[in-house]
């Protein structure tokens, strides 16, 4: 049986404040891993592929990305075909490592639970479903 | 001077399928967390705190999280007032902990990025701001 206790920490302890929401979407955070790992730039077609997207998906986000300054779109050729060539930023670097270093502390606070307490044990009386 | 590379990896190396939708959405995230270090459960009052959310932002999302099986929200007494008590249910737990085996894949694949390449080199000629 179990009562909830009062928790530790401040309030606002797992509020998270500095996940820009704007990278934080999932098929932006995508973007971006592929973005900084290729610091060169991808080509569009590229980026697409490794990011499982549709042209009209990874469009809509280039443009989410571009207008947040994280991102650089340039036209071009390359192999004698017209070409888009996606790269970050340097804000666009330096703002996805900090929020990759807030991640860090999500995980680092969600594997910090005590795994001997888990979940799914009998309330104490007095608790029905809501 | 620089031009782009194909990049490394199968297609959909950076699609992160893993990252389920319901949990990944910021406030939801810390809330999860909350909840995964207080494997007894949080009243709601304590809760909202801890995430620094409003009432209406913490009851839409804790509905949200209950319907998509993860949270399950009890009524009760604690200190002789009627009280809201959230708890991950076991399948709730076991998804949360599944995505942030994710978010550690994510971070190792940006912070696997090689740091003397970059972002903001002068491009090869060619290419102009689309």
């Amino acid at each position: 049986m179990t009562t909830p206790r009062k928790p530790d920490g401040p309030a606002g302890r797992f509020a998270y404040d500095g996940l820009e929401r704007v990278i934080h979407e999932k098929a932006r955070l995508g973007i971006l891993t592929s973005l900084v790992t290729n610091p060169r730039g991808l080509l569009f077609n590229d980026l697409k592929e490794m990011c499982a997207l549709t042209d009209g998906n990874l469009s809509r986000h280039l443009q989410v990305l571009h207008e947040a300054g994280l991102v650089e779109v340039w036209k071009g050729f390359q192999h004698n075909r017209p070409q888009t060539l996606c790269r970050l930023t340097p804000d666009g670097r330096r703002r996805f490592l900090e929020y990759i270093n807030v991640l860090e502390n999500v995980i680092a606070d969600a594997l910090a639970a005590k795994p001997e307490a888990a979940a799914g044990e009998e309330l104490s009386e007095g608790w029905s479903p809501a």
